[in-house]
């Protein structure tokens, strides 16, 4: 594939052609040799669409919620992209896929593209991949991009440095689950989303959160951002243009307060990090695979320690 | 601290003076300045620890499983390190902490050291400072070291790296549970443990597994490990010896066909690639900050993309 080729992908993909967006993913998703000169291509786009990050436990309904989102924000004309992330453990299998089921509402409708991505690779919960499927979408022109993710392992904490907002969902019913929650969804949420509200146990649910979130107020000051909590029934639409205005309203105290800014330069820095560090990975099975073996022996016998070894790893990466 | 405290902290955990042991498991996992001559002290006395890994799903009894073998290691007069590894999800919280008080029988005994450690850091799903504490434990002179893992996300995985011998806990009555983790623990397992036996479908579930076994081992070569399939109930020691005389069984057959010896030198080699990755990684958040932090701004801008800044960031690498 030439550069034209690729020049020409990224045009058709600009007007919302999905075998183009599909096929640029693939691309970067394979991690092609094409892979560069894709990124090349899509960097001017970049930085348009609003990125939403929609996180929880199991069962909270997420798949549901993400597809009355998209639903409510088709409704306002805006075209939105769904990168599906699905942790790749042997312990949760095939179980997500059915519930990308009922994402299929919106597979006719052009304004809207959806992606499921396994999580993989060596950099933590978040396929390497996802922010480039994030850049290829942005650069496609959709308006909201939204990664969702089940929250088990460090997934949830990676979707926070990809997503200009972060939805937490829960559902009532889920136990000690918030109680023992607390510290790490106060930290990512920008806004709470109480799905199934029409289940016993919803307004407790409701009443713990408020609870979390005015004790961790104390002592914050005027300008910072209260996280709202939104009751949805998501399977009946009910309270979703609700999640939509809360979303609306965080957006704009993002780019009131310079804070749009600082998050966007964050995710490019953990998207720069990433990828050296993965070719430097990369480097170390490739060319440095005879140093790193040898290496490894002797630290397996005892002959040298691994901090020590990692060092002369290090002092000969070949440069790019 | 000088090298010689050092030495003298290295010879004082070889005498099992548990004392000693935490100190210098907390210098390796809080990454002090001491860690270097730490990892060089204790090198030399590496490789001598048996290294087992238990993994499976929450909810099948690993810590009182865990605590079991402990008790039956004991009554063979072994000495034995627990490293109980907690995925830090802010979903799974606390939850886990209940579990290791079951540990505290072992509370007293000096033969026994038990340590928690929360994963963290950006290389996966086991912290980095885990296989560091299975060093000081190796030469620390423990005969056997358990590492506990809650099977999700990545750590299952990489629990698999540092062990010589991996067992995968199941129990019954986990649905279809098992179909869907088929593929992923069947790669793992060295060794199955379906907990809880006395419960109803402890059978079915021991059904599904000789299936699993025997259809995976269609077409293998005779000197192939053969994955057992021990029936325990750990709360009341059932089974327990079984599960030890299968370990055992294991580490014959490991050292027979020096795959034990293969084991560790990929364990060696993923130690010394993480610490290598993470070296690099510290480099660009500590003296390369300022390189990185303008990249990613001209990323964030649409200036470059984020391949280009990458190769940038990994051209100003400093040696060690």
């Amino acid at each position: 594939m030439s550069p034209s080729d690729v020049d020409d992908l990224v045009s058709r993909a600009r007007d919302a052609e999905p075998r183009a967006v599909a096929r640029l993913i693939s691309l970067v998703e394979d991690a092609s040799p094409q892979l560069r000169s894709v990124a090349a291509a899509l960097a001017p786009y970049s930085g348009r669409a609003r990125v939403i990050g929609l996180t929880g436990p199991p069962g909270v309904g997420k798949s549901t919620s993400t597809s009355a989102l998209v639903t409510s924000l088709r409704r306002q004309g805006k075209r939105v992209g769904v990168l599906a992330v699905d942790p790749s453990s042997p312990f949760s299998g095939g179980a997500l896929l059915g519930d990308r089921i009922r994402m299929q509402e919106h597979a006719t409708d052009r304004g809207v593209f959806i992606r499921s991505m396994a999580t993989r690779g060596h950099l933590g919960g978040l396929s390497w991949a996802t922010p480039q499927a994030l850049r290829v979408l942005d650069a496609a022109g959709f308006d909201v991009v939204l990664i969702e993710t089940v929250g088990v392992g460090q997934s949830e904490v990676d979707v926070v440095s990809l997503a200009d907002t972060t939805v937490v969902l829960l559902a009532p019913g889920m136990g000690d689950g918030i109680q023992a929650a607390k510290a790490g969804i106060l930290e990512i949420a920008d806004l709470f989303v109480v799905n199934k509200a029409d289940r016993d146990g919803a307004e407790a649910t409701v009443r713990d959160l408020k609870n979390m979130v005015a004790m961790a107020r104390r002592g914050v000051g005027g300008t910072s951002w209260r996280q709202p909590i939104v009751r949805t029934i998501a399977s009946e639409m009910d309270g979703v243009e609700e999640v939509v205005a809360a979303l609306d309203k965080h957006h704009d105290w993002l780019t009131s307060y310079g804070e749009l800014e600082q998050r966007r330069d964050r995710r490019a820095r953990a998207e720069v990090e990433a990828i050296a560090l993965e070719s430097v990975r990369a480097s170390f099975a490739g060319p440095g695979e005879d140093v790193l073996a040898d290496l490894a022996k002797r630290v397996a016998s005892g002959e040298l320690d691994p901090y020590a070894a990692a060092d002369r790893l290090v002092a000969g990466i070949s440069r790019p």
